[in-house]
């Protein structure tokens, strides 16, 4: 299958953070055919870590799903409860620098469009799934690493090939368990990227800066239900202690060196007009333009929902439910990206640096990269896309792709060999 | 059908509050057959006076469900969209006082018990709508109405007898709507009553004490959803207002005149964490032991719900959802009650007086009657019960059912002869 | 002195809470004269157990003009700091129960009016230390219990007296030290009493209900300063705590077994708009018509002022600054009052029970008795009064003065001898 | 008198904003002894305007002190009631451009260094004002702008020279209350200035930047008090209002566009435990980098007070008690200033630009003189500091006085000719 036609296959089976059973079964498969050493499911992924699950009926109904579709049965149960990270290594025929490559699978909760303009609608590949959507271009991002792994899968090289295929890095839910794992331990040189975002087709930028670190936390407090007119004194009352979380989390103290941000978007709670609640949940998140204020205000958070659920009584359980770092380019593989892109002869406009004003949970990876002694970077590969990112009609322009797995591969020997 | 017969065609048949189609439309039928002048749907119920209307869908399916059951799809259909109100009435043989009873219909989202030990189920009548139950004896009050209905259609009497079927008691959602009809505006001596309660079978009271006032509102606060990192000041957040809203009603005064009540009993609202949420729902309620101490109460927690919104720039939509008075019963009718009861000599305990401590939404119905210079009191009818009102367990000792249509019949034979 | 020379002496130097110098030593001085065992001071106080110690400067201001006004400085000066609680003790001539009476001495915080038609004014007995005022008939208390300390000197008895003059009644701040000191533990029999409440001259009542068990609180919020345009983010603010603190008390909830009250009476903090305020005081309290809710309350509200601090980093400090107790008064002694009132021929309403509706510290002293296994009551013997207690125009009838030392002589012996 | 000895005698009477008397009655003289058109008082402030006044009796003190302290009474009797503000006026020989320079008074509520170390300390002209201290270089200002006023009495120049003595800068409060009475409409060029913030002696800046727009409120909510025992349904709480105010103002969202700021500095309110608080006061502050989006936070800020207000029925009553814009300097005064520091051959250092990073009032002239499409610019004149500004060992180094009136005066004389 060439490389536009996997990723329709894969825009047309979209599956969201912790459900990629069907994606993850077909990079299993062609890795493995391949002759890469796979690893996946357990094998590369920390239970505890991963964030922000589904639950188990909607982990169940898509493994049931991706299996009806077509998905190897052998390999999606071995990926059961959510553990689709793919991990495939080659080692060169001699020792040298191992050089990762990040590619993330997983699609969106949005309903996508019907519209005849919209090219996966007019072009049949329009997401059979409905409810979700691939509005980020992560089906590309999935393609070009197959694509790429059959191109450096007939070459030699020296040190060692690593392609690792992420799950749920929307809401930056799956990156921290594959580098819990330790998949990222062995890494000198980590290049992640993305498709699209603000640059246009023919533009490519070596690195990126302006990452927003963010917590994204599930809070549930817990207290005692009782009769609101029989016996009032008897409730320890959730909502209470969630209203007064809410407005001091919101009333927080804005820093003087950093943009922060906090937000709680949901609350839900009790039953009925006449019983005192007894439970509420909250989700919500923190942002700072450093990881370290980031880690300040999520402590704040935290102090104000535990201490809010104590003032009255109420337990209260905090999840991480996504997380997201910071992160700095390294500038010799910035520029090692700009010089190869450039050597590709094709896009027109090679900057060193994207600014990204978003969270991208990649950052974990590269963190760790990093604390390790190696180094990373994140680069952006435009193309023209029909709509914004996240938008029901959303759509990339195909050219991108075949020119991504050249670029990549070029960076791929050229990092190995030198 | 003799009067355990219906009654317990009726428990296995529950309705909840507005939806008792197949219930009011055969208490149409058999008071049509018995000669009585019948009223029922919009001609006897204010629509815009319904508080907490179930939704459209969910009127339809128990409608459907209704006819499916038998019910007669030409008096039911008169009652589509939730007008499930009967009124029966009978002219005597001269001019005289008019004299009304009152029964209500519905049953409650409860899942009745399927433990061999409950009756109906070990006897197979046993609730058929699963999650529907007759789990306050209204079944029994209804079979009650049309037994006395059937007694009273045989007798001569003079001056005017009047039987008021009445939804939604439950809640205090279903009275309002026929009082504002003008259905008790001609009624000069009301009759009202509750099977078991507190009262052991034996036992019945002529009148009863100690309603609590009591409103349930439903808030709704709509504000403007933003990107809750790209551009936060673009929201307008109706978390925050209705936190702020929640925290204030709880801290209302207490009155050093009343026993008052206030909960907030569910709050919902926002999409995601990374969305400024721009809509929240808020049910709650308000009590008092006074009809007047609850008017201002209500009127305060409406101020606060109001300026609570305005603060952040929202709009907030109130509904009343439900609501009862408190009410005084007349101590004429107390005793000829009382008198009555004692002259079946079935009665072993006779009392003038039963604290309720709970709102009835008949305290409205009896209100009506007493501004407009009537008499009303609310009755007693000890019954033993197999678990306490609103529980799976739930059930009456039928025994009273008889007894209740021969007191009840005296009464009414009495009252209108008088 | 007469007793109403002594009365109107006391009421021209009236004392607040603590700072009875003057009071005290008079009272020690003539109880002195008559022979009494007297203890004063730290012997009869524990210092840690006194509520809402006023300010060393308004100590020792109030200390510095009783000497400066004729107060003995050999003994006032062992009040120093705030000691002036008095306890004269008389044995009598053979074995027999302790029988103990208790008058408190403080004045108010209240500008005395000085309308020509308030007889003090008239008389030339008003406040001499404005801004301090007998608003309460305290005055009269004290010198009810000098002469009926000198009637009792000069009679024989079995059995122990014992004449306690307690500082600091209003505001429930003097009885607990007292308590605490041990001086109720050996006590049979406790009569407590107050002069007017709502009763006419020529009432008596044996007995009181109704007392509002509260306590007053004082809580300090400390946090951190910093500058609210350069540095938020360094500050820990103390009015957030406070404020949240505030709204949560209000909102604990109302009971269904008791009255209950609650209220954050005065909240101060910060210093300039552009500092994070590191700082803020509260004071509040709570009540309850039973001493366990109120117990149950005020853990409550120390919850909550814990938490809001905890949850935004500062420290809370919490003080009692006063406090009273409900307390049931024993039919025995109310039967003994009753029957001595009569026995005066002078009362001509004699009545069992007064509803107290307010707070008041002797239920300390009374509850401590009893929990020992002795027997305390507390009296009202009604008086005309010129406005009500605590008004700047409040004056009492002097006729009851010689009627209660009368009353309670009769009353002392009769329990003595009995 | 010389510059120095001038700003000494200043730096010894230090008076707080809008108490300037005995210095503007300095200033008036001075500027008439030498010819100047002196307009002063009502004349040349808006009462209306003037921010953040001090109370009667502070400004009634205050006056007097200065007529003790030597200032005709002739002429400070004119400025009673907190209007100090002086402009002098000199007319060429010729018509030509308005050109006004700025000068600021007032002094700070600073008790003031007596350590031997502080040179006003050891050469006796430490504040004669205990509590008041010159701890922002205002009185160099001052001394700066008289002599300025002197050097250009004697010289020929076509156009009109503007001598503007501002009272109460700190905290934002004079400014405004000089543009509402239209003293700056007739400006061409505004040249304001400032000694020492970062810049070092011989460092001068002849722009700034970063201004922080702000605004300074005060905030009265008043309700009703109530016995919080005996009928706390009777009052209305200010507190509740004021508490909600708090969290809610501290809550506003975050704005994406700006950094921006909230605090409130100071609550006070209530006055007993047992009473319901009727009054509470507020003191708070807004921030932004733009004026825009300051008053956007400032009427959010509003909409908070009024409505916590308005839930309890309270009424709030909101004052603007400082206020401050941002503002940008003219590229060709800033040029202009540079070329004629240069020229001066003092500076070792001249910059265009320093960036402020605080709040100044001068913005309010300088976009008011923009408006009318004037040009001005805000300068910097670096000295050495012996303590931060408004620290109590703050002071100057003199050596900038004389070099700032010859640098002032080749900027008038350049400016006005050209």
């Amino acid at each position: 299958m060439d490389i536009c036609a996997l990723r329709r296959d894969l825009h047309q089976h979209p599956e969201v953070g912790f459900t990629e059973f069907r994606t993850a079964t077909i990079v299993v498969e062609q890795l493995l055919s391949l002759g890469y050493d796979v690893r996946f499911g357990r094998d590369v992924m920390e239970p505890s870590s991963r964030r922000g699950l589904p639950s188990e009926s909607e982990l169940d109904h898509a493994l049931s799903r991706a299996i009806a579709d077509g998905a190897s049965e052998a390999i999606a149960s071995q990926m059961a409860g959510g553990f689709t990270g793919v991990v495939a290594t080659r080692r060169g025929t001699a020792p040298g620098p191992t050089v990762a490559f990040r590619f993330d699978m997983d699609a969106l909760p949005i309903l996508e469009s019907q519209d005849t303009s919209h090219l996966p609608q007019a072009e049949g590949f329009r997401s059979a799934y409905d409810g979700n959507m691939h509005a980020c271009g992560h089906d590309g991002h999935t393609a070009i690493g197959l694509a790429l792994a059959k191109q450096l899968s007939e070459q030699p090289f020296q040190g060692t090939l690593k392609l690792i295929f992420q799950p749920a890095e929307e809401g930056g839910r799956g990156a921290r368990s594959m580098v819990d794992q330790g998949e990222l331990d062995d890494v000198d040189r980590l290049f992640c990227f993305h498709l699209g975002l603000d640059l246009p087709l023919g533009w490519m930028s070596g690195g990126a800066t302006e990452f927003l670190a963010s917590t994204k936390l599930s809070a549930h407090f817990q207290g005692v239900s009782a009769h609101a007119a029989a016996a009032p004194e008897k409730g320890k009352n959730a909502l209470l202690g969630a209203a007064t979380a809410l407005l001091n989390i919101h009333a927080l103290p804005r820093y003087s060196t950093d943009a922060t941000r906090v937000n709680v978007g949901v609350l839900e709670g009790g039953t009925a007009a006449n019983i005192i609640p007894d439970s509420a949940r909250m989700v919500l998140e923190c942002r700072a333009s450093t990881y370290e204020v980031n880690l300040d205000l999520e402590r704040r958070v935290r102090d104000i929902l535990t201490h809010s659920a104590a003032m009255h009584g109420l337990s209260c359980d905090i999840e991480v439910i996504g997380e997201a770092a910071t992160a700095t380019c390294d500038k010799d593989l910035i520029h090692l990206a700009m010089d190869q892109a450039k050597a590709t002869e094709w896009f027109t406009h090679v900057v060193d640096s994207h600014p990204m004003r978003a969270s991208e949970d990649a950052t974990l990876m590269m963190r760790r990269v990093q604390e390790r002694g190696g180094q990373a970077t994140y680069m952006v590969l435009g193309t023209s896309i029909a709509a914004p990112h996240h938008n029901p009609a959303f759509d990339i322009d195909e050219t991108i792709l075949p020119v991504a797995v050249c670029f990549l591969g070029r960076l791929a020997m050229h990092t190995l060999l030198s």
